[in-house]
């Protein structure tokens, strides 16, 4: 199978879940707009040819399916790319996972966003550094600790137990992408957390994982996306 | 199957998205908090007993599986209870509309809390005020606009076509809360979307779904859930 991915071209975003999850998984694919433009993703969002119409990207096409929403195309691809349990129970259970991740991370777009997307940053400077407050002090503690009460309760050394899943890589994104952000509180953060901590190393140096972040199709964290360095905004 | 619904007792909240699905689909359940307190649901938050333990309500019980995460248990109900097709793409495009949903939903909750869930509306007001406005007149058409095209590509008159599923379950209640929390604002808004006010009448006048918005079963709309009536923020 050849799966296409359609993702905005210039940020890791949303879209790097699913490919971390694809070149983890060793799967052929093509990341659409990157390579030729955002023109087909842009007419598929409109719904040409494409019965279930995504609301955003990322989606991916494999085969005749298209598939939208991050998490969603994590659990179709779980299963085929040996990234989640094939039992009921235990991939419903990583599923659980990557939509607690899901919330984080919206969360964690808002610390620079807070008042709405349509607006430059620099139009919410105000409410993001008052977000990014709370956000620091009681939702990364509240997130992280609970990753750590997961890995610490399953016996680890990954989110479900011995082998890894999507979830696994995409707790590893978050941790880069907290560190890209917010480097001085993170320091702090990253204390209470080792198992988590030792999580994201693992999933770094996992072969193919590496390849991939040394590779061009890596794309460097910026200022674009949803982890966004702004040093007034860090701890 | 005796399903155990575990959800904060004195709202409607996410809990109310798996109420419907389970009372539509006929299901027994048990509303544990709202019958015998909220005790057991924080010890089973805590880990007591519970493999895969959830970050927050509402989870569900069902035989030796706890399901955490609002859209997961739909996922999981989906089949059990009628409520979404048995093949795998038909699943996963009702899936995608629910995770679609369910961002909608976070950003509805968003209103009244723009900065922090753990400070007051009246700390964070003139901030709700702004990213309200932006909402009515950005996310709600878009959010809107969305699932109207959905149903008038797919025929209707369910979001997937002639059958009911559970995210047009969600899309019902996502319709009521926005009428009780922007009465005035919805009145503008849902000249647009005639398709998507079909979907939510038809749903109500469901015999099952009546029944139940009629029965003490449905918690009515309140000032501590996630659509609350504040008029300053409605346009």
């Amino acid at each position: 199978m050849l799966y296409e991915l359609y993702y905005w071209p210039g940020i890791q975003g949303r879209g790097e879940f699913v490919r971390l999850a694809l070149e983890e998984g060793d799967a052929d694919y093509i990341d659409v707009a990157r390579k030729s433009g955002t023109a087909k993703m842009m007419r598929m969002m409109e719904g040409a040819g494409v019965a279930t119409v995504p609301y955003a990207p990322p989606f991916l096409k494999a085969g005749k399916l298209v598939i939208g929403q991050t998490a969603n195309i994590l659990l179709y691809l779980g299963g085929r790319l040996m990234l989640a349990p094939k039992a009921d129970a235990g991939r419903l259970w990583v599923h659980q996972l990557q939509l607690t991740i899901a919330d984080f991370v919206k969360e964690i777009h808002d610390t620079h966003h807070p008042i709405a997307s349509s607006l430059y940053y620099e139009d919410q400077k105000a409410e993001a550094k008052r977000y990014s407050g709370h956000f620091l002090k009681e939702r990364v503690p509240k997130y992280l600790g609970y990753f750590e009460r997961v890995l610490k309760k399953n016996g680890g050394p990954f989110l479900s137990g011995k082998t890894l899943t999507y979830a696994d890589l995409s707790l590893f994104q978050v941790i880069s992408g907290l560190r890209f952000a917010f480097p001085a509180a993170m320091q702090v953060a990253e204390k209470k957390v080792s198992r988590t901590i030792s999580l994201h190393d693992r999933v770094m140096a996992r072969p193919r994982i590496e390849n991939y972040l040394n590779s061009e199709r890596r794309i460097p964290f910026n200022q674009n996306g949803i982890f966004r360095a702004y040093g007034e905004l860090d701890a």
